[in-house]
């Protein structure tokens, strides 16, 4: 069997709900795979391989284009619940009973909307450069893919996202409620000084989910994951390749007093 | 030669400033070793082995008592500063040039002003469960090593650590200053939940040092990297091993727009 890349790996196609998915998959088999969620007006060519590839030396990665994005039919939701329905029908369609989720930005909403409404699907949730319900998103474009690049979004989707962003960031009362029901280990990354959604929302989101680790990345941006992309790819393996952490974590020091 | 651990490395004594220093130290040599900074009225006993000794799997670890403190003579200063000029003298005495520094709560108000006073000395800092000037300190213990114990601390040592902890936690104007000469990298790591030294210091201490990675771990308290050694040892051998933080980053992520 060929070992698929980044550049490599062949766009696939799979319906749900009426929707065709276009999706790549490649990496490592054998462990839980990941999949994950892109931001604002990006597609699938719009990862970087040094983090997919990365990811993808000890197990598989999914892109894939959500609804009504590039090379995958359907509308572009205006709410990031619909997104993530749509996600969820993407992922079981594909045959996967267990998943992990990363999600970058708007990815990041769609991450936690997914893990909220598929407790028993999404077993672990990476969250990059993002934040909780009334964070604030944006676009942020990394294009490396040059052969059979995904079309580029039709001018509906910007919109819609837009409009979504919107619905999910509107203040609200006790709007870090929703967080205490995401239960999967997490892990939180940002950089330092994220000017589009600011990097407080990181630690926001930290101290209200009831298991997730923060890391913060010194001199970084939104996109800090593809500013250090060996360190990310070194903490993202680590925390995914963790047991459990409950179980890792020592409910008390031994010894101590 | 036998390689020592936490349980067996023998208590050694180096003079310094006119004070005999007690330490220890164990791993494996040639990288630059790690120097451990204690809490408020802890000694060399109460640094858990799962994290000495596993930090000590690739690089030496030197734990010592600083000037006044149990085996080691001399008095506790009522100053962070002097308590980093101590730690210095130490250093220097046992033919350190360059080493890493980790100082836990109190330990990490000595780490910073030793990492200010000795730039060229202080290659990396770890920062556990400690804040900026203006934070605020007390005591955690963690007692494991029953052979061949340190004796307690004296009554005095409370008192001037304590005023030490006051005066370098006494509210000034624009408080954070002082941590932009910082610029030795540094990983600033803490529970989400600690109640000793509030957890948004580390917050605070990332946002204001110019080349620092937060990590914090869910569910943990002032001594997060107690409840998960493992974590923790991976995580602080990923940093100290990596080559130099600014090269690690990309300036600009290649093909971004």
């Amino acid at each position: 069997m060929i070992q698929h890349s980044h550049q490599t790996a062949p766009t696939q196609y799979v319906e749900a709900k009426g929707i065709r998915f276009a999706y790549r998959r490649f990496g490592k088999p054998g462990r839980v795979p990941l999949v994950f969620n892109m931001h604002f007006t990006g597609t699938m060519d719009h990862w970087d391989p040094a983090v997919t590839d990365g990811l993808a030396h000890d197990r598989e990665v999914i892109l894939f284009d959500n609804a009504g994005i590039s090379s995958s039919s359907g509308e572009v939701p205006n709410t990031i619940e619909e997104m993530a329905a749509n996600a969820q029908a993407f992922i079981r369609a594909i045959g996967i009973t267990q998943v992990d989720v990363l999600g970058f930005s708007l990815g990041g909403f769609v991450a936690q909307e997914l893990a909220l409404a598929q407790p028993k699907l999404v077993r672990r949730l990476i969250l990059l450069g993002t934040g909780p319900r009334g964070g604030e998103g944006m676009a942020s474009l990394t294009r490396l893919r040059l052969d059979g690049r995904d079309p580029e979004v039709s001018e509906k989707v910007g919109p819609a996202q837009l409009e979504a962003l919107t619905k999910w960031g509107t203040p609200q009362e006790n709007p870090f409620d929703y967080s205490r029901a995401i239960t999967q280990p997490t892990l939180v990354l940002n950089g330092d000084r994220d000017v589009i959604i600011y990097s407080v929302n990181s630690w926001i989101l930290q101290q209200n989910l009831p298991n997730a680790q923060l890391i913060i990345y010194p001199d970084a941006g939104h996109g800090s994951q593809y500013q250090y992309p060996e360190r990310f790819v070194q903490h993202a393996s680590q925390f995914l390749s963790e047991q459990d952490t409950r179980a890792l974590g020592r409910s008390q020091t031994p010894g101590s007093n």
